[in-house]
């Protein structure tokens, strides 16, 4: 199975946006959105508004979220910083997708 | 069975770690953290702290994702902000749990 991972970081939601789209067009089966701390809203913007307005078909495969150590120079323990893995896949939207409207 | 939703907003994370915290030791089984938009970030944080730190003993029981289409005084067709629903439960944490540290 193709498959892709797209990092979510401080660029405009919609280049993330192109850059999912690119993939599933490249042939990609699935693709991963992952983000850390703040950047986390925007994987969730960028995955919903690929599925509700671009490709229409795909629906959410898993969501993970963990935790990170990071190393900071002020603190000798590090950083914890949170993070997001969502997962799209292509295929027929049923009733068992883990995302929906409200 | 017990159960409890918290919505995450603008104050501190602090603020929500303690709601949540107070809800299992009051005998809730299950708690649901909900956000939308820029607060999503912040209820994954708040997941994750309470899990690494708090109450060792959760999993993370489902994540959801979505949208919803809020009126706008500017925009007629209205905006879309996307959500999450994530929902820790109490129990012995296995291999299945949806969540983890990288």
């Amino acid at each position: 199975m193709d498959d892709s991972t797209i990092f979510i970081g401080r660029k405009p939601s919609i280049n993330y946006v192109l850059a999912v789209i690119t993939q599933f067009n490249s042939g990609a089966e699935q693709v991963s959105l992952k983000a850390r701390g703040r950047s986390i809203s925007k994987a969730v913007d960028v995955a919903e508004i690929v599925r509700n307005k671009y490709v229409t078909d795909l629906k959410v495969e898993s969501i993970q979220i963990g935790t990170v150590n990071l190393p900071d120079e002020e603190r000798i323990e590090g950083i914890n910083v949170s993070w997001i893995d969502i997962v799209l896949v292509k295929g027929t939207v049923d009733g068992t997708a883990s995302s929906g409207d409200e």
